[in-house]
């Protein structure tokens, strides 16, 4: 099956691309884009900047030590995207193989020799995705064979002895290799992978050992912390090690790290990273709006993590998360056009940034880029929206559970169902019943969708008039079932309650104190504020309900608000910002337009931000 | 004169080590510990790590790029101490200098390769400071002849071009030895220095050139930024050319971004940095509690620029930051017992840390550390707390002022004064004229002291009763001048208001609203929470006037605060920290005890938080 995910067992059984289809619509057309620009994009950036190059030996080899995982990353995407580049590609990769299956253009020369930076693992482990995603969709070929010889080339030198790599990602890679071919060593060299960590396997270093979670046993740990992408990878494998062996404890330890870290290290967007300096989770209720670091491949690596324990569990708050996830950082992380991206994604922007269409030497920014030194988000982004069908439903016995409603067909079973929506612009979700077949059919309804309905609509009723007509009934947030047997044309109708509302942040938080943000169904809101007129540095809202308003810049079904809020009435707050009481200055009332987080930074350089000053500040 | 700056020129003249005498108190205490314990303290860790063996030749060659400069700051501050261990490590360093005069024991074999992070004129920077400090402590000697030929070197090798230094010092050192020896190519060499900068003179890197302050030419800046100290050391350099060259366009620039850093870029306690990723400024108002990385060597560098605009202008405020940078920065980096350091001095530390006597791998931490991997920060503190006398007083004309209040005898020209203050914990200063003499006396009255009040107490009224006594008067902040002539046993009588007051940010600073802080007098109070009980993550204070306390742990005359304060109800927040509005919870009242900022720390593993919440959070 067409997937990247798919767990031996579980309370939900997985939907692949072959049978999740995507329409027009939201992710259809992110999906359709990332197809025809965004995979093209990455190649040529890497064929340009010498990265495919180092494969073919060009010297002076360039890029980072692990710029070879961004080539494999942009395979995987090809892979499920079925690109006709994708041959070519993994003859030039080929080329680079050494006899016993070792491949890394930085290395070569000196195997294994920093574990702790060198990344030879990691780039496996991005290898033999791309493999796996390439058996899945294609079968055997060159690509699956140099991915095989590696794999094998790992059990070798690694199975036996305790080393492992500053950087995770190679245990999640091993298992899904082993559910692609049944070969067992491949689950046991990512068991043993996972177990060494933390006894401690590698170096102390600047950042502490909790930077590569080296500082305790995956089994011991009460929290994600460290490196955010690194911490996230890691536990993404050790749930699919727990699921394939069946071990309970392994499985709970990863689910209690998720529950303290959504509740206390997690940013309103879903993005995870409060420090710069390591690309970090912050401690409890660290979440700065300005310095959020949120990358984007975190954000990825917290949905492929919330889809594995979904699967696992079935339980619905993954889903909620991974929704939050999509819709506010994904879908953030690239341009409306396809061909650039962000990599840091603040929820605070207080200068313009300034324009520049070359390579971004640093990993932040408020515009996106075109390319990085560092470009593991484009890529990222690339394989994921080749793969988003997989994230959207699953099975469940012959029924199938809908997570995420956007326009869509999706078969399972004997049961064939199509989505219509305007999600996440409208609450409507109507699934229409294809062919007669039975099952039930799941609909999540998501957390904070308090008043929401469903009705159920024979095709036979499709058009009587009330009281004859469907019976609506009020659900609750969660999945709600519905029974079959399904006549074709019969409809599932859910109403979801989307309009404006505003959120206030926990009261530890001490950077949002006295701050509020607003919410639509799904989607995060924020001020942005173009060449930063009005100022958005020193206001007040109202928090009355905010007003919908058509997009600014005509885009079709997009809605924005309007809050009202006061700006601050000086600019100049004396030599030295701090002192007595005084009283709140008056300010001049203007309308503030905000716009969906995810459409942010699309109009130029532009001052944002999420979170809103609800008080005025006393000095 | 025995003094680290001695400007041709300006509103005031320095007074140094010789006219300004520490008696025992606040600054007297702590410059004996430095003399007696932290002096070699230093260097018996510069040994241990190898670093001063560097300059034996012992291989490998230990410690970071820039090690060489340790010991350089230490000899400075052997010279201001008048320290014995002066000429023998002298002697060890001149063994690594080469025939050309060449010095540097990390780069030798392939010179002046990496202007950005190779940090050898940085190096030459402080080995020329510590050259100036002995050929003003003692004269000529074999560290001056090491100092004047490395100097000559690197006029001959940097005259002519566009190069110059990743981290600057080498322009105020230069200036300096052009002052002690009126060698006019230093002063040009120096000023070229300042002139190549943000032509730009350095590559781009990914901290981008604002990092180096070479993203813009030092006239045409508006604001500091970038990497602090660098920041700091180059405007000091910059005040020392244009006075030594009478720029006065050059001074003004200064005078503007100094006046904008502090206004919007620096926390309540003088210390500068947001940002731990590359030690630098954040933006205008990023303050950020937690994270502020306020370097202590960024401290010692700010002070050593007011100083020198102090010197030049005359200008209050230079002195107003001076104190409260050195009560709340340079008080706070060294701990009570002179053998362990902070290096970043947060606002807020939510998690104790973990004791550890070693080598601090990290620049940060909740306990103070003994020796860090870059340990500019105890020997940046050794070296100014061996000057810090030339800080305090300055001349003008035949008259003294007195900008800091501290046990002292102060001489210069016909007059000396002797300071008796129990300052800071109390508010009365009394100046005693030692002889008959002539000179105005001035007394700075710090910006905070609204309401102070001046008596002028002829020795032959010392004793008399009122209405005969001594006529009080309100004096108001700035510098207020008493005219002489004078009497032996005249006095100047000086009541500071000294009570504790809350303090509110200004509006624009978003992560400390809905927050206030104690001061009381020069000093920022905070709550410390041993062991986090009470727990500090979760509180709202009440802004009713603290309560004054004897210290807890018994040390003599230190005040200590209490206010009342409720501990949040519940410390779970639930599965999401984001949500609906709710009433606030009711919590239990607590009396919560605070300590000055600089005493924090010397109890154990500790919260601590500077800036108090003020109103319940919404959720």
């Amino acid at each position: 099956m067409a997937n990247p995910v798919l767990p031996s067992s579980g309370v939900l059984a997985p939907l692949g691309l072959d049978a999740v289809r995507l329409s027009p619509g939201f992710w259809g057309d992110r999906a359709a884009l990332n197809r025809e620009v965004t995979i093209d994009h990455c190649r040529e950036w890497e064929e340009r900047e010498g990265w495919i190059g180092n494969f073919r030996g060009e010297r002076p080899r360039r890029g980072r030590e692990f710029s070879d995982s961004e080539i494999y990353k942009l395979l995987e995407a090809m892979a499920w995207a079925g690109h006709p580049g994708l041959p070519a590609l993994a003859e030039t990769v080929a080329q680079a193989q050494e006899g016993d299956g070792y491949l890394n253009t930085r290395w070569s020369g000196s195997r294994y020799t920093d574990f702790e930076w060198g990344h030879e693992l990691y780039c496996y482990g991005h290898l033999i995705q791309a493999g796996v995603a390439r058996l899945r969709t294609h079968g055997q070929d060159l690509l699956a064979e140099v991915v095989l010889k590696a794999a094998d080339h790992v059990c070798r030198r690694f199975m036996d002895g305790a080393e492992t790599c500053g950087h995770p990602v190679i245990e999640m890679a091993l298992v899904e290799l082993y559910r692609a071919t049944g070969t067992e060593r491949y689950l046991e060299m990512a068991r043993r992978f996972v177990e060494r960590r933390g006894l401690p396997a590698l170096a102390d270093i600047p950042f502490g050992r909790g930077y590569y979670q080296d500082d305790v046993p995956v089994r011991q740990a009460q929290v994600f912390r460290g490196h955010v992408v690194r911490a996230l990878y890691l536990a993404s494998g050790v749930v699919d090690v727990a699921v394939e062996t069946g071990d309970q404890e392994l499985l709970k330890a990863v689910e209690a790290q998720w529950e303290r870290t959504v509740a206390r290290r997690t940013h309103l967007t879903g993005g995870m990273g409060s420090r710069h300096a390591d690309e970090s989770y912050g401690e409890d209720y660290e979440l700065p709006p300005d310095r959020a670091y949120n990358e984007t491949c975190a954000s990825i690596a917290s949905v492929m993590l919330a889809h594995r324990l979904l699967l696992a569990t079935g339980d619905v708050r993954y889903a909620d998360l991974t929704e939050r996830t999509l819709y506010n950082m994904l879908a953030t992380g690239v341009a409306l056009d396809g061909r650039s991206f962000f990599y840091a994604n603040p929820l605070q922007v207080r200068v313009p940034a300034v324009p520049h269409d070359g390579v971004n030497h640093a990993a932040e920014g408020g515009l996106r880029s075109p390319w990085f030194d560092v470009s593991c988000c484009p890529n990222n982004i690339a394989r994921t929206l080749a793969s988003l069908p997989a994230y959207l439903a699953a099975g469940a016995g012959d029924g199938i559970v809908l997570h995420h409603f956007t326009p869509s067909e999706i078969r399972h079973g004997r049961l064939a169902v199509r989505v219509e929506t305007g999600y996440p612009w409208t609450g409507s979700v109507r699934v229409r019943v294809v062919d007669d077949g039975a099952g039930r059919i799941g609909l999540r309804v998501p957390a904070w969708a308090a008043d929401a309905t469903l009705a159920r609509v024979p095709v036979s009723a499709r058009d009587a008039p009330l009281p004859d007509g469907p019976v609506v009934r009020p659900v609750s947030p969660g999945y709600v079932h519905v029974e079959g047997p399904w006549r074709a044309g019969d409809e599932l109708r859910l109403e979801l309650p989307i309009r404006p509302r505003w959120t206030f942040p926990d009261r530890r938080i001490d950077a949002l104190r006295g701050s509020a943000a607003v919410e639509r169904g799904p989607l995060v809101y924020c001020a942005e504020s173009v060449a930063d007129e009005p100022p958005l540095g020193d206001l007040t809202v109202s928090t009355e309900p905010p007003v919908e308003r058509p997009a600014d810049d005509g885009a079709e079904g997009v809605v924005e608000l309007e809050v009202t809020a006061s700006i601050g009435g000086s600019a100049d707050g004396g030599g030295w910002p701090y002192g007595a009481a005084g009283a709140p200055e008056d300010g001049a009332d203007v309308r503030l337009r905000l716009v969906p987080y995810h459409r942010w930074g699309n109009r130029g350089p532009a001052t944002m931000r999420v979170w809103l000053p609800t008080i005025p500040q006393a000095k």
